[in-house]
């Protein structure tokens, strides 16, 4: 058997899916097992990350040009990775984080007019290409997840174009990575979710025990 | 004759070094001879830079990630570029901007860890490739460019090796691009290096005015 070892879990997906409540079943049921579990999210969990998520959401900001909001967005990435999720990957915890590099793909790319493939690299050079072990996407038609949120911020005010948009770049990101992504339904019941996100970490850990070396260097 | 347009003048420099002196005299300069002069700087000169300016240089954001730093330069640059450079552009004005993207491969680049050209590379996306048509570098030892100024910020903080490879960058970048770079002893009279640099303005308008098709496409 090889060391033990922390987990990258992401739980990408819409607004009002019921990612809050996903992340917290999976941190208690992982807990329970005796695991460490850093539960976070992008963007916003630095000191400079609050301030950038607070730029991006912020009604007041106005306008922002694509590309600075896909450069804020990468930022925040570059600055979580270098403070919360390596180090507590390096010292074996579960990191379950609500929102990744596909969240800005999802809404920078195809959400918006810049090229995916452009936005990719940036993020990848944000992250040094560190890639979740498990994704899961809890998919719902967004007019039904919007719907949800008393509150809408700047985001969420972008329209139901932009939100159909986003929902179809989710899916062409699950389907181009099928061995990554868990992709749910996010209308059945938080039960029968929470029990099939548990089951695909517990795959991942068993094939990750037996494949080292995943963060040198 | 092509139509009258605008010019883009940057000062770039250590902290110090009298950027801001220069870019005063440049602007009273250009509006006696009949220009919409618009003085500028980065970062921070939109409403989402200036709190991108803050988040960068206040002392109590502590330790940034390199690549978050120049992600953060990045993003409030095509901020800046959107909101005020190329609107003054097409419209004729002369922009005369304190720092640009030299500033952030010289301090970024040269003065932390990181690729020169990754860096260049995130610039000119977050720029959409547009240059100068001047640079200005005002060059000056650090320990005298340092002295002079009696708060010290984050940067300004980080010690003198550190200034000392910036001002390296800074004599590289110039050195790879002597069409573009004017590169004045900062330690001259503020009179002859006004002299200067109205001379190289001038020369630049020359040039510009039979090539049409600069800001395009």
């Amino acid at each position: 058997m090889a060391e033990p070892r922390g987990l990258f879990i992401v739980f990408e997906g819409g607004d009002g899916v019921g990612k809050t409540t996903q992340l917290a079943l999976l941190a208690e049921h992982l807990r329970r097992a005796g695991h460490e579990v850093v539960v976070t999210r992008e963007p916003g969990d630095t000191p400079a990350g609050a301030v950038i998520r607070r730029l991006l959401l912020d009604p007041a900001t106005g306008d922002l040009d694509p590309r600075a909001e896909a450069l804020l967005y990468a930022a925040d990435k570059a600055q979580h990775l270098a403070q919360v999720v390596r180090p507590a990957l390096e010292r074996g915890a579960m990191v379950v984080c609500d929102r990744y590099v596909d969240s800005m793909l999802a809404y920078q790319g195809a959400g918006r007019v810049l090229d995916v493939a452009e936005v990719a690299a940036i993020a990848d050079w944000a992250t040094r290409g560190l890639h979740p072990d498990l994704t899961v996407l809890l998919d719902l038609d967004p007019a039904l997840a919007v719907g949800q949120i008393a509150d809408k911020d700047r985001l969420e005010d972008a329209g139901d174009e932009f939100h159909l948009r986003v929902r179809q770049g989710f899916l062409a990101l699950a389907g181009a990575d099928p061995d990554r992504y868990l992709v749910l339904a996010a209308r059945d019941t938080r039960e029968r979710i929470a029990a099939r996100v548990a089951e695909a970490v517990a795959a991942r850990q068993a094939a990750v025990s037996v494949a080292p070396g995943r963060l040198a260097p």
